[in-house]
């Protein structure tokens, strides 16, 4: 059929399983040829080419709720709501969104994007429709990885007691990102292996229950017998326990299964678990072929090959980070590196393969992996933790609670800091400073290039007391490492450039822009310093003390919230001190950005070199008195 | 035994079991008499007596490493460490801590305060020990109630499946700070009440693993039957299902239960967790016969009836707020409360015998509390979510991502914000302003008194939009509602008194000291103006430009951190608009405050009336030129 005249899921209904299947087949081959322009989360979307098909024809979106878990997944959902003919924008600048949105359509009821958050979602909009009286499905539709983060865990607790009807499709691919870890996957991984699949077990409940009552302590034995009984022929016991109903293994790619599991659970009271066994890449080889997690998400690529475009051989923020940890921790034993299941996105995985007893991942866990990381530090580890700013938000109490109050030698390299590109509004890395400076004891530092970031490595590994490094995502600049330079010691900040005019403070990837704005300025006479704060806190107050001194007017740079930022700490320290120096700020004002690349983004937020600037001049003024040396 | 003799815990390993059961006489004698006089986790303390004692005789600490989750019932780990001759001042100003500490002694290795953060701890210390290829035995003692934290759930996943050996040691008392709730309690619950206790299993799984082995598809059945058989003899399935070997319920209150289960636990390789069965409150009847948790942590009481002592009948802040929503939900279904495992903490219990359909007490589970609240707000209730201020840092990825980004109808209670006193530094709310403000869409407030809390809740009820509003801990002012007071729209400050020569602008309790500080300036003819900054977020621009151009100093209270807080958002306002008012910025800076009397800690810190004064005449200067009308 032509998927392009698709304009809400209504005529599945009518579809029988041929032309499910043949309808699986063109959207597959769709979204092989679609993500090979755009790239996307290819691998995980061809998992759920099926279920999501199967999840529109037996339930009624909008009225019965969808609730994807993560939300990368749910490409094909997008497709069969309507929005085929945006996917040439697909997690572009202004282009259709990567994760379910509400304003995109009436069928994406909730926005996700971090992990595990679609089962406490569901117990809500469940519990709103009971209190309403009203009547339809609440489906949260969760992967095996996600599963294992707290708060999934938190809400079967919850769920499992309260009996609320919810149907939750368990989404077991054997991987989240990175292949899964821990003792839930271990349990599905049992389950999955086990030949006799167990559908009727409610008929056999049913059929003890049916049997004759018998006295007390006749009745304990019996009782005992038929759980006996029900272990002997039940799966999930697992969930069972939590007072979760249990339906599966059941295969994903399997229409008639799916509908017959779907049905079951349909006519069960209270909640239900559908365990749902999909293959991530299903149908097109190089993504079904990938054991690590590289086809997660990624960029355009070669359909006959599954070669990614582009990839020139540079290295990346995240392998140089690694690498540079696994170098230190090979000499040195106390050196051991956590990841919650960002092995490959954090470029962990040699670190993984050469010193594996110095090597935890913990999966989708970012409070247990904050935890413990302090408890290492606690037994005299130095723990480095590699965590995408964007997921240290979830390990926000840990930080300061385990870490910070108890000053342990914890250091955290900030994956990922600063804008992410197309992930967009739920992965950018522009919280962190805000939340972190205000910790008493973590030091917080961001370098301008590689060659700085080893001078910090080196010192935060030496250091006492927690220490986080911010880097961004992307490559490094490829500086020559063999030029030597000055090193430097905790809260000192670097003057790239004396200006008598106006001082321009940045830090990170956004010093180069400052530099060029300076450059640009001296065109017009005026002079410009530059200053790299490669530490955010502390501050350098032997420089704010000069510049304050001084009266010149500040141009403060960060991509990041302005709120709590860099530039507040500064206009801050400047009023504490009876300072009287024009700041002008700039960053990103109390919004959220969405999803683009990242120099068009910045362009908006205005972090050009062109508006720093432009800023400058008008800080100055036009009758500004310039200095004479 | 003379209890003031202990200096450490060798002494026990002597003991016979009726020696240890006098010694655990002694000590619940000390402990009633003791936290009479001064207040504290009694309860807690009292369902502990004999583990302790088990624990401190089985184990050797400080080789062995005990790690107590919360860590509130670590008074007779405490007494056994030889501090018994600290208790007089428990929970006082520079007195003994009510949770472990490190500097207090070496038996103290890690420091809690909030829930679930043993086991990750636990994980850490063990791993650093195998990687030292060190021999001792990690032991975190974990309640039922802590079980559910999110955290504590994905350290079991990691646990469980990495086999690092550790002994859990889950306290179950039934209740964790009010009576637990969720799947796990009813689990645990069906174990408790089962009368076969089966402290044999792994003899019966020894005879199965020596029966004959058979050939491929009889081996499945026969492995099918011992799974059976082991479910008919075997409990604790749910962390058997994990990964970790399950031992129990052991009764809490028997030495000689407590080292046989102990010992097994011993000669279990991998991690094992023994579920003891202890009564909160045990030996003492007001405590033991407390069903709701009012004997959780408390202040000094008289011994013979457990009168809580001192207790004015005055209306605490926790109770007008949750009394305030109740009645507004009397009228409006889709007003529900939220509260994680806090009925009684944030005075929920009317709403929850009320309204229980409109009510959920999630357990010790912020995260999930947090996302529920917006899964409800997405399906159009108004979820007020009583939550104490520290616990809030649990779900801030939650409140980020879920809640500010969708820009949901979430009405935040934000309960014990300020300092807390005798629970200090793990407890006290000063983090939220900082790690609020930079959300874009929360409005954030806090009412000087309830009159104005009243006027705030009508407001949030009623707003499009998260919106939190800050109380303290204590209670209400008790000022006369009936006199009328202006209305007033989101981001207004309220001018109490204007000033000519200086101002003064603070929130919430603090605003009494401006305007004592204010009087008390009025005496040396200093007109100081005082300004209730009842809006945090957003800030009164109008207020700010004024006093702005009006070029007057500004003194800035507030009881809370001074890095991302009202000041420094002050601070920062000034700067960008390019006023040069002198500041005084007055609060918490850059440290962790400890337990104490509230009063003794805000001096402390120079959060008085008499320093508000101070400064403020040092910021005018010696020769401040006064104005004239």
């Amino acid at each position: 059929m032509n998927l392009f005249e698709i304009e809400n899921p209504k005529f599945l209904k009518k579809l029988n399983v041929n032309q499910l299947e043949s309808l699986a087949q063109d959207v597959r081959e769709f979204l092989i040829q679609s993500c090979a322009e755009t790239g996307g989360h290819i691998g995980a979307n061809l998992g759920v080419v099926e279920l999501s098909i199967a999840l529109h024809k037996h339930f009624n979106s909008p009225e019965d709720k969808f609730i994807f878990d993560v939300g990368h997944q749910a490409y094909i959902h997008k497709i069969l709501t309507g929005r085929i003919d945006q996917f040439d924008t697909l997690r572009q600048y202004k282009g259709l969104c990567g994760f379910p949105k509400l304003r995109e359509s009436e069928h994406d009821v909730w926005e996700a994007g971090h992990s595990s958050t679609s089962l406490s979602a569901a117990m809500g909009i469940a519990k709103a429709r009971d209190i309403k009286e009203e009547n339809y499905q609440v489906v949260p539709i969760i992967g095996d990885g996600a599963l294992t983060g707290g708060m999934a865990l938190e809400a079967l607790n919850h769920i499992g007691s309260d009996k609320t009807n919810m149907t939750i499709i368990l989404n077991d691919n054997e991987m989240s990102i990175a292949p899964n870890v821990g003792a839930l996957h271990n349990m599905l991984g049992r389950i999955r292996t086990n030949t006799n699949y167990n559908r009727f077990k409610y008929d056999i409940e049913d059929a003890i229950q049916k049997m004759p009552q018998v006295g007390s302590r006749l009745r304990d034995i019996a009782d005992r017998i038929k759980d006996s009984l029900k272990y002997l022929v039940v799966e999930g016991v697992f969930f069972e326990e939590l007072g979760i109903k249990y339906i599966g293994p059941v295969d994903g790619h399997d229409f008639e299964d799916l509908e017959q599991a779907m049905q079951s659970a349909k006519d069960c009271k209270g909640p239900v678990v559908v365990h749902v066994i999909t293959k991530k890449g299903k149908g097109y080889h190089p993504a079904e072929d990938d054991k690590l997690g590289t086809w997660h998400g990624l960029g355009p690529y070669k359909i006959e090959t599954g070669e990614v475009l582009g990839g020139k051989p540079t290295v990346s923020w995240s392998e140089f980070m690694s690498n540079s940890v696994l170098d230190k921790a090979k000499d040195d034993k106390s050196i051991v590196a956590i990841t919650p299941a960002m092995p490959v996105g954090s470029k962990l995985t040699k670190f993984q393969n050469e010193l594996p007893d110095q090597f935890f991942d913990v999966g989708i866990a970012e409070q247990h992996a904050v935890t413990m990381a302090a408890g290492l530090a606690t037994n005299g580890m130095k723990p480095y933790l590699a965590i995408y700013s964007t997921f240290l938000q979830r390990g926000y109490d840990q930080l300061l609670h385990d870490v910070d109050r108890q000053n342990l030698n914890v250091f955290i390299g900030i994956d990922r800091s600063g804008l992410v590109g197309a992930d967009g509004e739920t992965h950018q890395g522009v919280f962190d400073i805000s939340f972190i400076s205000p910790l008493p004891n973590t030091t917080l530092m961001m370098p301008r290039d590689e060659f700085e970031a080893e001078q910090m490595i080196n010192l935060a590994l030496n250091h006492d007391g927690p220490i986080a490094l911010r880097y961004p995502r992307g490559n490094i600049k490829g500086v020559d490492m063999s030029v030597p330079r000055e090193p430097f010691n905790i809260g000192k900040w670097e003057t790239l450039q004396e200006g008598s005019d106006v001082n321009i403070i940045s830090f990170g990837p956004t010093v180069s822009l400052a530099e060029k704005a300076a450059n640009a300025l001296e065109q017009e006479d005026i002079h410009a310093g530059v200053v790299n704060a490669r530490f955010i806190k502390p501050l350098d107050e032997e420089y704010l003390h000069k510049v304050g001194q001084s009266g010149k007017p500040l141009v403060i740079v960060e991509e990041s919230m302005l709120t709590g930022g860099l530039g507040s700490m500064i206009a801050t320290f400047l009023g504490d001190n009876h300072y009287t120096n024009k700041i002008k700020r700039i960053g990103i004002d109390n919004e959220y950005i969405e999803h683009g690349d990242v120099n068009l983004l910045l362009e908006d937020i205005g972090i050009t070199a062109e508006n720093i600037k432009d800023q400058a001049v008008r800080l100055m003024g036009t009758k500004h008195e310039k200095s004479t040396y």
